[in-house]
């Protein structure tokens, strides 16, 4: 059974904020209003650990698997309307914690506070709400969610060194809202996107009748379903022919039902789509979201390996978008609390899978045919983007949902020749090799 | 009802012939070994005519209409196995009529003959069967899309100057092939394909139902439903900003029943895609299609001006792909020599309708924010493309379909900014106002 994000698609309507786009190229660095904060004692922990993938790590902050989905388009539903959103004000580093909730500053120095001083903005949910129900998955899920973006978009910017990551905050009208974070045409990324999103509110007629196609019969309460998703989606083009691409998501679902009973279920993964195929990257890569699953069973990564590779599909082209990773979805067993430790662990391994990878590379030489043919592949990116990733599509579909949350997924630039073939042996073969026939990196 | 390419989806499987592709931009110039013939008394013909649009005109050989549609797939629905075409060996200026069948010389001076004279290769029907049926709507259509790619080819060749088509004849294991001419990466133009397709078999039990449900009951003969399709398809995108993108294709399909009855009917449609408003392009764009929907009758360029407005919608942005021109489908009534003349004459107009516009501006001079700005739109024109156009869509998802023929309709590049937005009053922000709200151009 696939998640379809059309439980998600409850009719949003975004509300606006406030929002000054009207600028041609407004993401340059210096037009970028929020700095990403860096805390002491974190910055530049992701260089203590190089591409041997040490066994230790495994207990590190760092720990965990990456998750990948159809959920580009995930964070988009849950957003703000095309081109009008706040550019949220960043913490400064030498602010401690920022209030939490207006006329309680008692609360400023609490372990909640800490926590969200570390974050790209506050998190979604009033504060007052989450710490009302400090053990409950969604708190759990979110404020998670919330430390893995500012995890990723911290790393990221220090390896780029120049540009900064924007921070759009927008909220829906019916519920919830999301964080949306870029870093568009930097020294080292061509495009960077981390978006979260927190929505709640009714699943609409269309949507239930979805979720009763999938096999889940939901009672209704007066007729309505109340529901909860949230989920962090991201990814990142480097601009170096030898850096590869990376997205990953993870998604958590909840929908009431009349009778008080909860159907809830996660959802993710994380892959990875060179260029050019190097198989160190390739083992690093893997072995890292081989360790973050084994810790919760020997059956999880060649299970999500596999159907990675068969989601990440592009049927057309009979090749695979990237050399794959993990996906998984409706992960609803054996407990709640169970699988949000799975997930958090995949969620922890983005960045020590993927960043010392970029950092390898991002100041490779190449040469115009390299750039070439990034850019062919970028081409395939976008035609598994559009034709196939079902939280794009869905996404695209929903109206109302936040177009440029949903479409940050797609490179910053692409091309299409007629006819383009690599010749044989080349490094460009190589590659294509392993895209039609996907290969175990570890064992 | 729409014209489901799905009908032509009797799984095709297509028959390699030869090729040798495997070379990185084996499209440039020097390396396409076919040339565009130019037949004496034709050449240039079209710079006779000014962006004035002399009524006159009407009358002369470039007369008609361009036609658009979902067309895009539809050549590649009927063509060869991706990467392996034959490459076709052109009539050299100085021939004449090259043999339209070894073996029969006597015939080579015969009208048929010296009418194939002028097309980019043979007609994909031997000659012998079209000499059995020269009254046949299938046999006019065939000739009148060789004709038309011709027109199109030279007139689009001679504007460039430097680079040449190439000619990519391919044949369908069931019955019939095509013709893939693409200009890459020339002076004025940086993709410009004009694919051909004439097909035939029985429709798979999935067309047949998909035809069903589109109201079309047929009588089986044995199990078996036999059509042809035939159609002619081309994406013309110019390198300068100010010079538009043109689409346009027009097809035939008939489906014979086991009583002996045959369906039949003509899609097709022309459509301009200006990175920047020019208020004389377009009009004389949709004066050209309208002076030739009006010899047809007073209510076809209203209707299908409409109609191609809706078509070409892109939902998720809330604008149209470009500003429009015609689009028609299931046009059967009232009888087949009569839609014929009417498609003829639409097709006959693409060459006056566009060549003019891009003559004329494809030597403006332009800033890099022109370039960018054209790059974003080209990422709108992938976006429709790969999300909403029927005839790309079926053709990706049909096996065994030819990829590059349906995706030559892509540009060699494209870009997308998050959350770019143009200033008020600006030039990119008057196009999109017309994206949006779509004009009369002619009354």
């Amino acid at each position: 059974m696939a998640l379809r994000l059309g439980w998600l698609g409850s009719g949003p309507c975004w509300r606006a904020l406030r929002g000054d786009y009207g600028q041609l190229r407004a993401w340059s660095p210096r037009s970028a209003s929020a700095r990403v904060p860096r805390l002491p004692g974190t910055a530049g922990t992701e260089s203590r650990r190089g591409l041997g993938h040490s066994p230790s790590a495994g207990g590190g902050s760092w720990l965990g698997t990456g998750l990948a989905a159809a959920l580009a388009g995930f964070a988009g539903l849950a957003a703000a309307a095309f081109g009008h959103v706040q550019r949220a004000e960043m913490v400064p580093r030498s602010s401690g914690a920022r209030s939490p909730s207006p006329g309680r500053p008692e609360e400023d120095s609490d372990e909640l506070a800490r926590r969200c001083s570390a974050f790209m903005t506050s998190p979604v949910t009033d504060l007052r709400e989450l710490r009302k129900r400090p053990e409950d998955v969604k708190t759990k899920m979110e404020l998670m969610i919330m430390d893995i973006q500012a995890q990723v978009c911290r790393a990221l910017a220090q390896v780029d060194g120049v540009a900064d990551f924007s921070v759009d905050r927008w909220e829906r009208k019916e519920g919830g809202g999301g964080i949306t974070c870029v870093l568009q045409d930097g020294r080292v990324f061509e495009k960077a996107g981390v978006s979260i999103s927190v929505v709640h509110g009714n699943l609409s007629e269309e949507a239930a009748n979805q979720m009763k196609g999938r096999g889940k019969v939901m009672k209704r309460k007066d007729g309505k379903l109340p529901f909860t998703a949230m989920g962090i989606s991201s990814v990142i083009h480097p601009k170096n022919p030898y850096a590869p691409t990376m997205h990953f998501n993870y998604r958590y679902f909840e929908v009431e039902e009349a009778d008080g009973n909860t159907h809830w279920w996660f959802g993710g993964g994380c892959d990875l789509t060179p260029t050019y195929l190097n198989q160190e990257d390739a083992v690093h890569f893997h072995r890292t979201l081989k360790e973050a699953c084994d810790q919760h069973g020997p059956d999880m990564y060649p299970k999500f390996k596999k159907w990675c590779d068969d989601y990440f599909y592009i049927v057309h082209r009979g090749e695979r978008r990237g050399i794959g990773g993990i996906f998984f979805d409706d992960l609803n067993s054996p407990s709640k609390e169970e699988v949000f430790r799975f997930v958090k662990t995949c969620a922890e391994a983005v960045v020590p899978s993927y960043v010392p990878i970029v950092k390898k590379h991002c100041d490779d030489s190449f040469t115009p045919q390299d750039k070439l043919w990034q850019q062919l592949r970028r081409g395939r990116y976008v035609e598994f983007n559009l034709l196939y990733d079902r939280g794009t599509k869905f996404g695209l579909f929903t109206p109302g949902s936040r177009i440029e949350s949903i479409l940050m997924s797609l490179p910053l630039t692409a091309r299409w020749e007629y006819m383009y073939s690599p010749p044989e042996n080349s490094k460009e073969a190589e590659i294509l090799e392993v895209l039609r026939h996907p290969k175990d990196w570890v064992h």
